[in-house]
């Protein structure tokens, strides 16, 4: 399989497919398309030819899957060994309803605080649809790790899809310094620290784009640099 | 089980849900929540506690699931003969996409034209916004129909939730008049023809805070009244 992912710094639906399939063991190649090109879509369009032409989107042979949740639902069914969803049903249940959140929400807290791994924002008032979303968002972690997470540090204990799909909000929250009740943060803490993300981290990083242009000088949860 | 949902004249996430269980032959019954009425949500936290407090809002004994997406695959896992998403895995990858590109897009067909099952408006033109989104929905609509279509009307051939999640988009496409190619238009016939789907527009009509209101005389594809 083979992974058509954007700016792995920038990139917040690529980071969600992608720590995904690395987190769960699933082996695939990636083909990393720049979102700042003239004729991105070309590239996608190229190998999924009908598709949203939009990153990430999954090659399996003659199969594309564009649109996160999309994928998640296609490695559930393909890869039954990789744990995609919670194996509880009620757990299972609630990992989609959130992740189906997240996949249309949170939009106040996406807009005034895109994904960017380089950087270490000021911490400041963001405005209250921020603090709405961050209140929600929030909640729901805590709803899972105290109804589904006794097996893990993760929403539902062991790694899943609901995690992945929160993953470019945990990484907001700590580089936008924004402050959050002690559960939510050992959550954060779990997620930062997953090899994986690690992984995807360090290429960031090491894209060419980047600059050191941090507001502030505290560490965030992940040394950045 | 029991769906909750909203004013079936306006709550085209509502008809979604209802529409694939009354079409798939899933029993269950249904509780009305008004989303006029003060204290609306206040009804739906009272069934399930935790969840985002809209409709629709399905539950299963002690399970609550909110959020159309993960109502579809939690009725997929628990109803395997309702046929909820296509058999062929191919079918069902391309699916579950143009499904989860409906759930978070078309924003600018769904701010224009809000689903009203109840009139019928003169066509005009909706803005390029629109005309992009009817675009790509039906174009969606053409690649389901020639590669995945050929053993019935629907987009797969037999309806599944792919189906559900585009109802309230022919509801749209038929009462305000747009025009579509006749691959589209054949496939809004048959959604619209659907005994389940007649059956959710008379319970419609029959709303009491339906007006007739109508902006032109001719009629629609569906003969609303």
């Amino acid at each position: 399989m083979k992974l058509l992912i954007g700016n792995k710094c920038y990139s917040s639906w690529s980071l969600r497919a992608w720590l995904l399939m690395r987190a769960t063991g699933i082996a695939f190649t990636e083909q990393l398309v720049l979102l700042d090109e003239p004729g991105f879509k070309d590239a996608i369009f190229a190998a999924a030819p009908g598709s949203g032409g939009t990153v990430p989107t999954l090659i399996d042979g003659e199969i594309a899957v564009w649109e996160t949740l999309a994928i998640c639902e296609y490695l559930h069914d393909t890869q039954p060994q990789a744990g995609i969803w919670p194996r509880d049903k009620a757990a299972r249940a609630h990992a989609r309803a959130i992740s189906s959140e997240m996949h249309a929400g949170f939009t106040a807290l996406r807009g005034a605080c895109p994904m960017n791994l380089g950087k270490r924002f000021a911490a400041h008032g963001r405005g209250p649809g921020v603090a709405r979303d961050v209140e929600r968002l929030t909640g729901l972690w805590r709803q899972a790790r105290e109804r589904f997470g006794a097996g893990g540090p993760f929403l539902y204990g062991t790694f899943s899809a609901a995690d992945a799909m929160y993953a470019p909000v945990v990484t907001r929250l700590d580089t936008y310094g924004i402050a959050v009740d002690p559960v939510s943060r050992d959550y954060m803490k779990a997620v930062l620290a997953l090899p994986a993300y690690r992984e995807w981290l360090a290429a960031a990083l090491a894209e060419p784009w980047i600059v050191a242009q941090d507001e502030v000088d505290e560490p965030a949860l992940v040394n950045l640099r």
